[in-house]
């Protein structure tokens, strides 16, 4: 029973990921990922039963790898709801603009892993949503947002934002311009938001 | 010198977009071309110098296609700039829509042939945003939009709706609540350009 190094979830994501930086999404399956441990098949599947499940599980912990961040900003009630909806979506287009300089490679293997495990980017960003709509529901709270509907108005300035946390979009977040781009949204948004009622 | 049918570009072009229906990008070139016309490969080049035109100018046509219909729009001033710039951009979505249901093979050959020739496509959306900053334009003369810069608000709206014209979102465009979704930001953006100054 007890091992040289106790075989765990995070060892096993760990070696995957670095498989996927090397090799790209092919290769990373559980005999390859056994491989580069050392370990048999059946201890690896001990953790994930599937290759299927190792992938969507090393694809799910890249995605929410900024999403601690991200939360952080999203409940940070010191921070007027206006100014919080703006640096959060900035964060997250920050976020994903660090991914792609830190490892392009890992970017495009997991790009193509979102792609193919659906729910598990449905999950993302039914997250990132929830986020969205709490600062939302923040600024129709304290009255300088006019919404009925925090979440339906969250799925419309996510919709609005698509260029700027799409993964489709991920050519132009590289664009000098970018960050000017987004901010002008955002501040074409935030009128929406704060209007008082249209005549 | 008379010939038994005028070849001409208009007629190149439909042969070429045969082409691409039936067989995709690769076999869009003037040899192809010109042996589905029964003429010889010199006929076609009068018109077309290389396959880099004829690829450029068959993605042209398709994608300028709707413009007429689209410029019409845009410069309706029977119609208020806000209610016009909704139309404009529910008609931007149906005729990709409709391109989409006619023939997805079509649609998708274009679809790489616009990637390829970045020209035709920046030339392609200078036309949209121009039609776009018309509206705004407008609504900025007649008071209903607060704007001092038309060009750069249009640009951010067209940023802002990239999910309902870009090709890379195609694949959510038969989604059921598509129109919604784009009413539901068309509404958000059109209560920000409508906005009195902000306190």
């Amino acid at each position: 029973m007890p091992a040289r190094t106790p075989l765990d979830a995070d060892i096993i994501l760990a070696a995957t990921e670095e498989i996927l930086r090397r090799h790209g999404p092919d290769k990373a399956t559980v005999v390859d990922v056994a491989r580069a441990l050392g370990v048999s098949h059946a201890a690896v599947y001990k953790h994930f039963a599937s290759k299927q499940a190792l992938r969507e599980a090393v694809t799910r912990r890249w995605l929410d790898r900024t999403r601690d961040t991200l939360a952080v900003i999203a409940a940070d009630r010191a921070v007027p709801p206006a100014q919080r909806l703006r640096a959060w979506l900035h964060a997250v287009l920050a976020g994903k603009q660090a991914k792609i300089r830190e490892a392009p490679e890992l970017f495009a293997a997991y790009g193509i892993l979102a792609a193919a495990h659906s729910t598990v980017a449905t999950d993302h960003v039914a997250d990132l949503l929830g986020q969205l709509t709490a600062i939302i529901a923040d600024g129709a709270a304290d009255g300088g947002f006019r919404t009925g509907d925090a979440e339906a108005t969250a799925r419309a300035v996510f919709h609005a934002t698509v260029r700027f946390h799409h993964l489709a979009h991920a050519g132009e977040w590289q664009n000098p311009g970018i960050d000017t781009d987004l901010d002008d949204v955002c501040s074409l948004l935030l009128e929406g938001l704060q209007a008082p009622a249209s005549p």
